[in-house]
C-alpha cells in the first residue's frame, strides 16, 4: 500500500509499505478514508519527537472502515465505519478508569508515533473496542477528521481546563488551527469576549469570522494593554496557550485576571519562567494537558446537532499520492494559509 | 496603648501608640485577648513588603472582645468574642461574591499591612460584619487564635487547591508551620500517604508527630528518588510547595504524578523555571493562591467537633510586653523549635 | 404614591399609599422605573402564600432610580440606577456566605411578600449593598427587569441544578415565562436538544421561536413515547419541572434518562409521589431550589454581551395607573398570550 | 461443584452442579477463596426480583483465584488473586465510559440475578479486565469481599452522593449493614457529627463503636427532634436512607437541612411521598444510585493505608457448605446480630 514514512529528520517518503495485519486480540485494521496533517507532525520531522523512529508511517488522525478486527474486539465489525481517536486507549488501566487515556500504560499517543500511523491506506488500531468511535448516521465524514484530534485537543486542553464559562471572557493566543479549535468550541459555553491574539493578519480573520470577539496583532501594539481595555482592567478569565514558546507563555501570564486559569495546549520544547514573584498572591492555576479525548462522544453529539461546524478548519484538499504536496502546503501556512488539509486515499 | 510597630528594614518596637477609634460605619474596634506572629511579619522587616509603611502597627491574626462597632455594623455587639480573619472583605464586591475575599476591592490583606495591625491591645477591623466571626461557646481561644491565618492558609491553599483525596498521596515541600497546618488538614481527606520533606531533623519528627507517613530529609539524600520509592514510581496526586524559592518550586515538578497538582503556598520573591518541555503532556496544574478565609466556619466546625487541633502548633508564649522576645524567639526557630508564639497582651 | 396593595385573597387594589422610608442604616429608598408581575403574585392573590399579609403592597421584580441610602451604605448612591434582586440577601450569614442567599437569615424573598414591594412608584430595599446590582452603562432597562428573578431562576433552578451540557438533551415541561426563561438561558451551554413540552399551542410556537428543537403538545399524544423517539429511547439528561403539579412532576420521572437529574423549578401545593421502586437504580438526582440570584453579575454579562435577549419575554407593557388591567392581562395569559407584562410607574 | 441455587421465592438449596467455562473472550473464571450474603440476595428469595430466574446460583461478592482466562483478556493471568466487583462493566460503552457502570450496556448487576453468581466454588466473570481488581500484596483477602458490594455501596450511593464535608453533619437512617458501611466511609471526609437512627439497640450499638457521634433510636421518641437539637435546629447537610420504605424515604425529608442532600441507598418496593409542598423551596438534592463500583481502586488504596477496615463488619463466617446455616443466621439479624457472613468453599 502507499503510506508516507518518515526516515529521520527533514526526511519523508512517499513509499510502498507493507499492508498492517491484526496482531494482538484487541485490534482492527482500519481502510482509511480520509486522513489529515498534525502540526506534530512537523515537530516529528524536525527531529523533536524521539520516540519516533525512522521507518515510521506517520499520522494520527483520520476516518475509515473496518476491514478486520481480532477475535477480542466486540463493538466494531468489518464494514463499520469508524473515526480513529489520536490516543489509543486501553479503558481498563487506572489512568483509563480516571478518563486520562492519553497516560493509558499501554495506549496514549502510539499512532504515527511509536507505532505506524494513518498517513497510509491501512492502519491497525490497538485496543479498538475503546480507541474508535462510530461514524454517527448521516455524519459528515470529512468533518469528523477533525474530531480524531484538533477538535477534542482545542476543547480539553483549552475550554474545559480554562474553564470557560457563561460571561465569561477568554483570550487565545496563537489563531493557528489549534487555537481556531479552541475558539470553535469555547462558544459552547457563551463566554462573553473571545479575544484572539497572533502576528498574522490573515488567521485573526478567519479567527473573526470563526467567531472571536475581538482579535490583536501582537506586532502592532502593546497586547497586554489592549486585553486590560477589552477586560475593565482585570485580565481574562481564561487565558489559553496555543503556540508553545516561553515568550508567549510569559504573555499569558500578564493576561490573566485574578482568578483566572492559564490552560496550556502548546507543545513546548524548553522551559519557560513562571512569575510566582507576582502570581503566588493572585489565586491561579496553571494547567497542562495532552489531550485524551474523552470527550469525544460529547463533541460528535455537539457536531451531530450542528452546534459547532469543524469542517470550517479544512483548507485544502489531496490526494494521498500528493501527501508531499499536502505536507508542503500545511508547512507553508503563512503563504498557503492553509488551516487544516484533508488527505484521501 | 501598646503596640509593636514597624519602623523600616530591620527595625521595630514596642511603642506607646495612640488607641485606635471607629472610622467608618462598618468598623469594629476589637479588645485583642491573643495574637501572634506570622512568616509574613518576618518578610515585612526585611523591606520585602513594599505596602508596609515605617509606622505601622503590625500582626493580623487575634481573638479578642469587641469593644465599639460603628453605626453600621449588625452582626457584633461590644462584648462579643471573636475570632479576627488576616483578610478583610466587604462581603459585596464582585470577588467577594465569588468567594475570592483576598481580592476584596476595599480588602484583603489589610491589617499589619496597609493599616494597622493586631500585635496591640485594640485594633480596629473594618467591614467588621464579613470580616470577624464570632467564638463558639466553650471554645479553646488561644486555638482559635491559628484560624485567623495559618490553618485557612494551609487548608484552602495546600489542601483544597491541592484536591487531597482519601487514599491519595500528598508531598508537603517545607515542614515549617504552614507545611504543619497544610498537614494536619490535609487528614480531614483521609489520604493514604502524606511525605513531609525537610531540612531539620526536628521538624520532621513534629511532622510524624503530627500525622505524616513519611518524611524526608532532603539534605540526607535524594527526595526524588524517595518519593517515587513511596509511590510506586508516579509521583504524589499532591505536592504543595510550602517554603517559597524557585529550587523547592523545582523539586515539586519532580514529585508530581501525571494527572496530580502543585498546589503553591510559599510566598515567593523571584521568578522560577518551569518545565513545560516535560510537563505540557503530564495532564498537571500548579494553583497559586492568598488565602480567602472563606473555609473559616468549616474550620471552626472541625475545630470544635476536635477533628483537628491545632494548638499544637502553639510552642511558646509571651506578653505583649515582651514583643520583642517573642519576635527573637519565632525568627530563631531552627534553634528555639518555635512554631507558633502567642502573645497575650 | 400609586401602589398595587394585596387586600386578602381575591382582593387587591391601587391605592394611595404612603411612600417608605429609610428604617434601617442598609436600606435604599429606590424610585421604580419598571417593575412586573410574577407568576406568584398570581398565588398571593389566591391567598396560597401565608406569609403575605393583607395591607403588603406586591411585587419583587424592577429597575429604578436610587433615592435615598442609609448611612451603612456604601455601594450604591442616589441617583445610581439600580436592578432589584428579587431576594434581599444580607452577605454576612452563614447561607449568604454559602451563596444560598434565598435562604439569608434576615433576608430571602422578602419584597411584596413579607415586605412592601415594587409595584408602587418607590420601594425601600433592605440590605441595598448586596441586594441590588448597578445598571451597566448602555444597558436596555425594560430588559433587566427579566433578571430581577424570571432569568436567574429560570437559569439557576433549572440550567445550573440540571446541569445542561453540551450536546446533552433537556426537556423542558411548561412552557410559561419560567420555562421559557429556562429555555432561553439553556442555550448558554450549548446543548444537542431541548424539548418543552405543554398543552398550549402558541406557546410551544414562542418555544421554537425562542430556540427550542422541538416541542410537544401533551394533550396530542403520549409524551413519553415521543421524548424516548427523540433520545434513542433514554429519556433527557435534564428535566425540569416548570409547572408545579404532581402529574408534570411525575412525567418528569418518566423522561429522565438514568444518570440524569429533574431539576424542580415548579412551586408546589400539595405532595407527589416519587416513584423509587423503579428510580432507587437509575442514578438520577431530583432537586429544588428557590432562586439565589448568585447568578445575578454573570447574568448582567451575557445580557450586555447579547449572548441572550431577555426582552423577548416582553408582550405587553402597562402604566402603573393600569396595574389592575395588567393583572387582567397577565392572568388571563391562555387569551392574552400574555408571557411578561412591563408596567411603568 | 456445590453452589447455593435459587429455585423460585421461598426455595434455595445447596446443589450440586456443573463448573462454568469460559463463553466469551473476554470471560475469566475464577474459583471463590471466600464470598458473603448480601440483603438483595434475601430480596431474590421473596421473589422481588424479576431478573433473577429459578435455578440461578446467588451471589455476587467475592475474592477468588483466576483458573483462566479467555482470549481476550490482558489484564489477568491464572493464579492471580482478584476481588469480584458485584457490577459487571465492558468499558467502552457510554455509560461505562461516563463512570456509570451500573448501566453497563451489557453488564451491570447480572452476577448472581442474570447469570450464575458466587455462592459457589467456581464463577464465570465476565468482561473480566474491568469487572475485576488485582488483590494488592499484603492484604487480608476476607477484609477485601466487603469491597466487592457493601463498602463501595455505602461509599458512592450515601457518602458521594450526599456530598459529606468536613465539619458537616450527616445522618443516617438504617443501621444495617449498608448503613454501617456507610458511616464507615463517611469518616473519609471528617464531618463533625454522624448521627445513626435505627429501631435496634444492639446496632446502635455497633454504630457507636464505628464512629457514630450520636444515635437515636427512633422507637424511644422523635427522631425529628432528636435531630434538630444536634443540629442547631437546621436538620443535617447529608441524609442517608439506608432501610428502603417509604416511613424512612418520608423521615429523611423532615431531617435534611436547607441546601442539604437525601442520599438514597435503600432498595425500594414501592413509591413514597414527595413534600414537593414545602421542599419546593428548600434547595435540597435526593439522589439515587445503584453502585457503579467505579470508587473500587480507591478503597483498595484506603484499605491498605488502614484509613478505614472493613473487616469489622464480618460477625460470622461458615463453610460453603453450610451455605443454608450462613442464610439463616442472615436472615435473623436482629437475633444473631449478624452483619456480614463469610462464607468460605
Amino acid at each position: 500500500m502507499k503510506a508516507l514514512v518518515y526516515h529521520g529528520p527533514g526526511q519523508k517518503s512517499l513509499d510502498d509499505h507493507a499492508t498492517p495485519a491484526i496482531i494482538d486480540a484487541g485490534d482492527a485494521l482500519v481502510k482509511i478514508l480520509h486522513t489529515t496533517i498534525c502540526g506534530t507532525d512537523l515537530h516529528i520531522l524536525k527531529g523533536d519527537v524521539a520516540t519516533c523512529a525512522p521507518g515510521r508511517i506517520l499520522g494520527h488522525e483520520g476516518v475509515g472502515v473496518i476491514e478486520a478486527v481480532g477475535p477480542g474486539v466486540t463493538a466494531f465489525h468489518p464494514g463499520d465505519h469508524v473515526l480513529i481517536s489520536c490516543i489509543t486507549s486501553c479503558g481498563r488501566c487506572d489512568y483509563c478508569r480516571r478518563g486520562m487515556y492519553s497516560h493509558c500504560a499501554t495506549g496514549g499517543w502510539l499512532l504515527g508515533n511509536a507505532i505506524d500511523g494513518t498517513q497510509a491506506e491501512y492502519v491497525r488500531i490497538p485496543h479498538a473496542d475503546t480507541s474508535l468511535y462510530p461514524v454517527p448516521a448521516g455524519a459528515d465524514e470529512e468533518a469528523l477528521v477533525m474530531l480524531s484530534d484538533i477538535l477534542p485537543t482545542g476543547f480539553e486542553c483549552g475550554v474545559l481546563n480554562g474553564k470557560v464559562a457563561p460571561g465569561g471572557s477568554v483570550v487565545i493566543v496563537g489563531a493557528g488551527p489549534i487555537g481556531l479549535a479552541c475558539l470553535l468550541t469555547a462558544q459552547f459555553y457563551s463566554p462573553a469576549r473571545i479575544i484572539l491574539i497572533d502576528l498574522d493578519d490573515n488567521r485573526l480573520e478567519v479567527a473573526r469570522r470563526f467567531g472571536a470577539t475581538d482579535v490583536i496583532n501582537s506586532a502592532m501594539g502593546d497586547s497586554i494593554v489592549a486585553v486590560m481595555a477589552l477586560t475593565e482592567g482585570r485580565g481574562a478569565d481564561t487565558v489559553v496557550e496555543a503556540v508553545g514558546v516561553p515568550a508567549t507563555f510569559e504573555l499569558c501570564q500578564d493576561l490573566v485576571a485574578p482568578g483566572g486559569v492559564i490552560a496550556n495546549i502548546g507543545v513546548h520544547g524548553v522551559k519557560a519562567d513562571i512569575h510566582l514573584e507576582r502570581l503566588w498572591s493572585q489565586n491561579i492555576a496553571i494547567t497542562t494537558r495532552l489531550v485524551d479525548t474523552v470527550s469525544t462522544p460529547m463533541l460528535l453529539k455537539t457536531v451531530t446537532a450542528k452546534k459547532v461546524d469543524p469542517k470550517q478548519l479544512i483548507t485544502h484538499r489531496f490526494s494521498l499520492t500528493d501527501a508531499l504536496a499536502a505536507y508542503d502546503t500545511f508547512a507553508r501556512a503563512g503563504e498557503t494559509h492553509a488551516l487544516k488539509v484533508l488527505i484521501t486515499p
